[in-house]
């Protein structure tokens, strides 16, 4: 079972809208952060992966909304990684406010270069991810 | 068959990112441009519904990423409304740079009231999308 | 001499742009998260404020760029509150990336209603303010 | 004298915050818009500058905010180029909403490299610049 790994985000001001809720393209952007965190959790620094020519393209994106955040509020973002294929992978988002479901998401990855060819996911990356899925069969 | 609508859009610096491409939750902002002027074609001002007390609340949005769009693309936005009923629809939308199809979207929304309760789609709305959908085969 | 209150922000990828730097327009957004931040360590809860009715508009703003920031950069933000009057505030921020300064930033803002009109800082606020200030000469 | 070129924006609901009005860091992503079209209007791509090595860095930014504007207004960003020397150059903007003034900015850029080095320039932009500001009265 995929290691799970908790974010924490204040809403800015700037997420917010007119309707004085947060603005839906905006989870999009904090599913990004998790992903740099639960990356970082695993010992893996995106940052690094691009500077060493794998980028992670976003190929599907989706989310659904339950009930709006807001300025201010802290918005705890449960993620993990649910499928690791040769060159792709799949996150799942679920986002809580004050311990209440506010909206869940996921997001399919294809591992490309420079020259965004998809390439089979950095060997470092998927022996990581690995070693962090302590399932209970093993 | 409803009423297909074309929204032009020049992609923004700002939209870019690190990888040289645009940011994918930015094609969400795109989707509610493509919305305003979808409606805006049918002679609904989203702004007045609004300021009448109804707003489209997002339920659920996706994105598919084919192909990425780069900065000063003009980006065509086809969007239509396969979905109609008492108090949702939804949207859907093509995007292409120079007739390449590059991504697909799609939104589902709920109307509600100031309070964020659920309403019926305000009858001018669903009058004007329904009298837009007159296709000349009938 | 005004307290200084330091806050991090870790770069978000979408902070990017197609220089591989942060966007010039993001600081502006950091800039807020500061003011915020500012507030609640003087004990000024920014979004009870607003609910109450006393909304902290921008009317100038300005930032000096030296030295860009990159994505996953943990950026500290200094910020001050160099003037405060009975219906403006000022504030002042300086921002350091691996104690490097990268930027300065300032702006104003005038408290008004909820019909915009100026109105007085609050006097909770403005206590608080000054009751930060320890200044040498007292 | 120097041309003054005209750009329209539509207020994108994106933009708008908790106050019901544009959130004051947008301003600044419409200058970009302005200043690309700027430079479009004279003739200048800016996208083809940056893919030929030249990179048009921003070293300081402003705004003076007079009065907001919101969702769906229509905004005319009238630019001009009050500076122009050997490695950098300054825009002006006066952003207006049904003719009334809404705010002013201005910006100032240097040219760099690759590298983030500056650069003179390049010889095409200053002669497309200089040729328009041949006014009638010369």
């Amino acid at each position: 079972m995929a290691k799970i790994h908790k974010t924490e985000i204040r809403v800015r001001y700037q997420e917010t809208d007119n309707m004085g809720v947060v603005y839906y393209a905006n989870y999009f952007i904090w599913f990004e952060v998790a992903r740099t965190e639960y990356f970082r959790s695993l010992g893996v620094n995106y940052r690094r992966l691009e500077e060493k020519g794998a980028y992670l393209m976003v190929a599907k994106a989706s989310c659904d909304y339950k009930s709006p955040a807001k300025y201010d509020d802290i918005v705890r973002i449960e993620t993990s990684l649910p499928e690791l294929k040769n060159s792709s992978l799949k996150f799942a988002h679920k986002l809580f406010v004050n311990n209440r479901l506010i909206a869940t998401g996921e997001s399919l990855h294809v591992f490309t270069n420079r020259a965004s060819r998809p390439m089979r996911i950095p060997e470092e990356v998927s022996r990581l991810i690995s070693s962090s899925e302590l399932s209970p069969r093993r």
